[in-house]
């Protein structure tokens, strides 16, 4: 059931059929670079997300230029990247049952594989596993840090959780899960500037508290693409979770900077390629990506290079383009290049990365953990 | 690629990995039923949409059950119809480029084959890769039904195009594409029988002016499962081509029926089953299906049975499940059904049904043409 790719490897651009994603591999690598650049200066932990990428390639490439691992959010994810080659790796998120908890345990027999908690029934059940399979698990207690989906309150909820796994014999405590999601994409530097400091008290109380009590945190691991500068400055965050800054999206792309410009320390990397099916009216286009080619839960995608074309509305397998002014540019037949409005959902559509360098294919690469929900 | 099923046949429901996709069998065949009922009721041939489960297994039973064919939306997903059993197909969409046009035309040699122009590019496309392969292809004028989609306007533009088909040697002229999309979600039934009825008319105007011009339509086909009881009693459609009635979602759920009631003629039939992966707070529940599982391009999915219960954020791979009142039903590990806020996307999303009756997994059947993109 995996598709055909839409290229093959040497054809020309123009010949890739539609709708297909495309990474510009001269601006990947950038972003790459970037990323691993910016943790080395403020000496803290790279361990991107494999979430918004599923590729045990790119996770590679990663881990390449100094990532220590990477984390993701799915035990099926983490089997995928395993059997890549990644040797460790962080399921970023509580696992519950046994079918999904003895995987992860067998898991953790051939790489070292770290999850997190937020209630002593994840604890037992990864102890549980753990004893049967004769692994061992690092384990991060998640700490609400103002985004209020999972995580224990800051302290004494965090301690009492901290030191259960300290008591677990196949586990081991390898501190605080402080990720702030909803931090990511406040628009204006002030905002997340708010955030994070409330988070960084959050997780500091934490981690004093712990240590009070004889705990010390290994790790203190967070942060998103929208905010690691501030994560790595603070002095408490000893590792960065950031995924989607290896290709960015229009989302992202919203974000303003201190300077109140838009955020450009990455580079759009990832575009779904489409082709224009119909041209129906003067002031109307439609192209042959709709959600199911690029995911709108962000919102919609952007048309790159055609500031005269306007995505304005997502069928199934439809995308209308309302043309704010006559253009000969976008007739049948015509490609374009969509900027997603959110990157990770939209990789998850797709089977193949189409990378392209110099108007040529040059990588084909699957999206190995497409959809792996397991 | 294809990723392992998240059950095996004959397990109890309660065994069932999460997330998954499950059928209720018994509401699903009830549905399928119901619609054939309706069609041959109202002496209009049904060509069920399977764009919503992509799968020739579901194929096959709307077939058996009366279904001249089905329609698609994209070449991959035709190929994989009739390697599947599906004799009859109608790629409902615009198709444009060489590549897809070949496939579409070595398909053609297979099984009958139609698709949609609104334009000369599409007729010349399809005539070249028809003669090249020695095919015949039966071609449908696309006709803007007042969606503002695809489409020529109706009258002589249908006109103009419907001739240049009848001109070409190895296509054959088929009749209207007459979908109004945008009226299948219109919440009263006023709004509904008022754009089916200026629908109704830009049909009837096109169909007897090709009439006088000597060219019969021997299908005018369209409709979807907001409005098709208005298409199938308008004398004006030959053919309806529903899809989302085999599962129902909730955004079709909120349309409201003649008597300002809820649209009850099809029961939800299709499920997301999630687990309750963290209990942070009180009125705060975290299941593990996002919007990685439930596509939220319509809006959230709704908990079945539990009206304390609102799914009220998406992440990528979290629910955010708010609690109006305080529930001890909804702990850590404990199994929520999830209706998909729209289904077709959803399916998109996953590689397995599940098919549950009685409590016990029955079938498990492929999404085949899940990803079928070009």
């Amino acid at each position: 059931m995996t598709m055909r790719p839409p290229a093959d490897l040497g054809m020309p651009v123009d010949q890739i059929d539609t709708p297909a994603l495309l990474i510009d591999l001269d601006a990947f690598e950038r972003n790459l670079k970037r990323m691993a650049d910016a943790a080395a200066a403020a000496g803290v932990r790279l361990r991107p997300h494999a979430k918004t990428h599923k590729s045990p390639t790119i996770a590679l490439k990663q881990v390449a230029l100094g990532a220590v691992g990477v984390c993701c959010q799915k035990v099926s994810e983490a089997e995928i990247l395993v059997a890549g080659g990644i040797a460790d790796v962080l399921v970023s998120n509580q696992i519950v049952g046994m079918p999904k908890l003895r995987r992860l345990a067998a898991l953790a027999r051939q790489a070292r594989i770290s999850t997190c908690v937020d209630d002593v029934v994840h604890v037992d059940g990864l102890e549980l596993a753990a004893s049967e399979a004769g692994a061992q698990i690092e384990v991060l207690v998640e700490v609400n840090m103002g985004g209020n989906r999972c995580g224990v309150e800051p302290g004494e909820p965090a301690l009492a959780l901290a030191q259960r796994i300290a008591k677990s014999k196949h586990l081991r405590f390898a501190g605080l899960q402080a990720y702030h999601g909803s931090a990511q994409h406040k628009r204006t530097a002030a905002e997340r500037n708010a955030e994070i400091a409330q988070a960084a008290d959050r997780a500091r109380r934490t981690r004093d508290l712990l240590v009070q009590h004889g705990l010390p945190c290994p790790a203190i691991t967070g942060a998103g693409t929208g905010t690691f500068m501030l994560e790595a400055a603070s002095g408490i965050w000893t590792e960065l979770q950031c995924g989607s800054y290896v290709f960015m999206d229009v989302d992202y792309a919203r974000n303003l900077d201190d300077d109140g410009k838009p955020y450009q320390r990455f580079e759009h990397a990832l575009f779904v390629l489409s082709t224009v099916m119909s041209r129906p009216a003067d002031d109307r286009a439609v192209c042959d990506a709709g959600h199911k080619a690029s995911s709108v839960d962000s919102g919609f995608p952007v048309v790159a290079g055609h500031d005269e074309a306007e995505y304005v509305r997502a069928a199934d397998e439809h995308g209308l383009i309302r043309l704010k002014r006559p253009t000969n540019r976008l007739r049948i037949g015509d490609r374009i290049r969509l900027i997603p409005g959110h990157c990770d959902p939209t990789v998850n559509l797709h089977d193949w990365y189409v990378g392209v360098r110099a108007d040529r294919v040059e990588a084909l690469w699957p999206v190995a953990a497409r959809g792996a929900l397991l």
